[in-house]
């Protein structure tokens, strides 16, 4: 089984990212503005987003042409979020993944222009898909806007941000969590499964399944800044602790949120099996994102 | 006919604004957040972009509630724009139209939030939108993001920065032009014309009436910084100078810049002649344009 999984990530993988460097290399823009994305978009990462939307859509459907252009975009949005976090403005980071980040190559200017335009172009792709109805395509719109705007992970952006100077229980550090992250996650799964077109039904309970999937995602990041290998995750493990940041650990013990994941791990299946994805990856995902090392 | 347009102008200015904040005051988001959005969208401002669409819309439509959205989308776009414009790794403004600029109200994160937060939200709007069927918001989102995004005006905003260091000539001066500014104006005055049901013919004579009408509002603009009242235009006249910019009276002198500026309004009504558009408020707007002092 993990076999099946490996592959399924590292196909999968090397296609999106070879659509989304095609998308980006027939842009007719400006030189210095397309080299900005393009640095960004090739930085690599793990590509779990379109990976997870591939997967909801997998559980349904077949044709998986139909997808391509949402899982770029929700790509793209994901890596405008890293480029215009990383500004000195926000939270300042030298390095991304190893490499030097996008206003360190270029300028903050550009980062901040590359993430607007990185932004503006998801969207511009989903239009142009010619494998979905118009009808699809506004829902697609609506959904993305919502995830991954002031409704969606911007609010969690700025909460976080307050939050950083205070402490806070176990239900805002979630809040936070499903905002500025667990939303893109929700979208992937959820435009997946509608696009292979689930019912109603079953697209709520796997929203109800990205619900937990999103919180073992983060619960797994606050371990590994415990217990990690630094060489394996690319950053120096404790950090969390030296930048007083709210985390399970912290607010539960390790133990505790090793529970708590495991909690939610549970969780998570059962509402899988609900939505009659069983026997998709999905199942196989939440393992891998449960005991996922870096 | 002066007084046509100007209460023309006032009373969509006025419900403009309305819908904006109406729609803001709806939105369930993190307080910081949408104090921020709602400042630089409260400045004012002349709201010429969504007053073109109306105008462009009416020269063939009846029912005005077809076109809010979409005019107040824009309107967020150019808000957007301001806000990531102003902040001080791009032009470093500490004031728009007399008030302190969004991230000096706020900080250089939350402006850089909100900028993000209204880009997405516009987009939002427009598949909320209940007047539209679902193909025409997906070529509105299409011609918006085009006009807003890599190809439109970031790339405008990318070039400009370039050419600040350099010597360029009349035709790279335009190509800035049209891409910064241009392209919103022509979304404008073409989302309005569509949406208004106007054939593919007329929408293509609008949509070069709308390429001189960028071109008219940009000398104009230089030339109000050589001749205008600094009182009127709300910062110091001979800024331009100062700063070596790149203007028609640079490139042309003051006499050039008006000359051309005639020839750009002869070009534009002609345009609209040929889109039997000729008894709207665009032809008026044409005058205005060309003359405003402020």
């Amino acid at each position: 089984m993990q076999q099946k999984l490996n592959d399924f990530i590292n196909e999968n993988k090397s296609m999106i990212q070879e659509e989304m460097k095609t998308h980006m290399h027939n842009l007719d823009i400006p030189v210095r503005l397309k080299k900005s994305m393009l640095y960004s978009i090739e930085a690599g990462g793990k590509r779990l987003r379109p990976i997870l939307l591939l997967a909801g859509f997998k559980a349904y459907g077949t044709n998986i042409k139909k997808v391509l252009s949402t899982a770029i975009a929700l790509e793209m949005i994901h890596t405008y979020s890293l480029v215009h976090d990383d500004l000195p403005a926000m939270d300042d980071d030298d390095l991304r993944r190893g490499q030097p980040t996008n206003h360190k190559v270029f300028d903050d200017a550009t980062a901040i222009l590359a993430g607007d335009a990185l932004l503006t172009y998801s969207f511009e792709l989903i239009t142009n898909d010619p494998y979905l109805s118009d009808t699809q395509k506004v829902y697609i719109i609506k959904l993305l806007t919502e995830a991954s705007g002031p409704k969606g992970m911007v609010a969690g952006q700025i909460l976080d941000m307050e939050a950083e100077k205070k402490e806070i229980n176990l239900q805002e550090l979630e809040t936070i969590h499903t905002l500025k992250t667990g939303e893109l996650l929700r979208f992937a799964i959820r435009s997946g499964a509608y696009i292979g077109e689930a019912t109603n039904a079953q697209v709520e309970y796997l929203d109800e399944f990205a619900y937990y999937l999103g919180l073992i995602f983060q619960v797994q990041d606050d371990i590994l800044d415990v217990t990690g290998d630094p060489d394996k995750i690319g950053k120096p493990v404790g950090s969390d602790e030296v930048n007083q940041k709210n985390t399970y650990p912290k607010l539960l013990g390790l133990d505790g949120a090793i529970e708590k994941k495991q909690y939610y791990v549970k969780m998570a299946k059962r509402a899988l099996e609900n939505a009659n994805a069983e026997t998709s990856y999905l199942m196989l995902l939440t393992d891998y994102f449960s005991n996922r090392d870096y």
